[in-house]
């Protein structure tokens, strides 16, 4: 059997490291076997290449620049992380894939989305989710979460107020456009937003054969 | 007036970074303002993505990455070397530019070379150089002139002799499509290579009217 790909998207403190976690121990406790990846960072490159684009002092980092990062760190994690475990029938939890460039590169700092199209086609060979989870809070919840949870405020989090809600209208106007976009109501306590979570993948896992 | 972009091009041990130097001090003596850099590495982002690619153990590296890296370093070092230096009238001895990605990714890995130039084309935002020196050696020459140098193989030289006779190819038939591509014979002594050199750039620099 051929794996399958879940994304989880959403701004800053939506949730998503905590909702990946709870869904990894129930999937497991399904005897399904699962691994847990994220862009950027998900593999060794791709965690210098991470370093790189969110440490406080690189600010010069041209958008171009940027876009092209993101990329070849995508490139490196589909062809080191992704195929192989779609192969070996694997269910992959990625936190942000290619929809996480449109709405913070494209809709929030503004660069051509048919570019970001074409570099994520390049990045990807096409390989798609079967599914994406957005956890859909709003920005100033999520940014609370995560400032109260202590984490040291790095070069994206430090951006305009005005930046997060142009990247919350591009995850909007993402979905809107695709059905393989599900929005999670992510405002909700961790416990509801699992249990919405778990709900709408029992469905898929049926359908996909692994329960 | 608007600055020059000078590039130097070629194979591995073909002189590009003494006949640089010997440029640079030339273009000083007659009094013009003169700028060297290089890619990868001409910024310091692109330096820590040229430690990235260069590093022995980065084997892992695959193709589409690598050409994704190289964009990056090039998008930066167009945006913050290259182009404010133009800006200032300056003359810019490149080492290396988007032939080189053309010749050692394209020819020499055989990645698509209409991908490439599209990705030259985002990272350098149409910005080409005025004038491009390849210096031709053989492969044999080149790779022995570095061996006895005493520099340590990097991964680029590490590749198979049949990679860099790709690589010259390449140079080749950019050379014959392209006037604006200069052919130097770099097989003769270091200071016969540098008066070709200068005979060819005091056309240029007359009709651009630095001299």
């Amino acid at each position: 059997m051929n794996g399958r790909l879940i994304v989880f998207e959403g701004v800053e403190g939506c949730g998503k490291t905590s909702q990946i976690q709870l869904c990894q121990e129930w999937l497991q406790y399904l005897g399904i076997s699962v691994v847990v990846t994220r862009e950027p960072g998900g593999t060794a490159l791709g965690l210098d290449l991470r370093r790189l684009l969110l440490k406080a002092e690189n600010k010069t980092i041209f958008n171009t620049t940027e876009l092209l990062l993101y990329a070849a760190d995508r490139a490196q994690h589909v062809e080191e992380e992704l195929k192989p475990n779609l192969e070996k029938g694997n269910i992959i939890l990625c936190d942000r894939y290619t929809d996480s460039t449109i709405a913070y590169q494209g809709y929030g700092r503004g660069l051509d989305i048919n570019l970001i199209n074409v570099l994520n086609l390049i990045a990807t060979s096409g390989l798609e989710s079967d599914i994406t989870l957005w956890l859909d809070v709003d920005i100033e919840v999520g940014l609370s979460r995560k400032r109260s949870s202590g984490d040291i405020a790095d070069r994206i989090e430090l951006e305009a107020i005005a930046f997060h809600r142009r990247v919350q209208q591009g995850y909007a106007q993402l979905q809107a456009s695709q059905d393989k976009i599900v929005r999670i109501d992510a405002s909700l306590n961790k416990e509801a937003v699992q249990r919405m979570i778990q709900t709408t993948l029992s469905d898929r896992l049926k359908a996909w054969g692994y329960v």
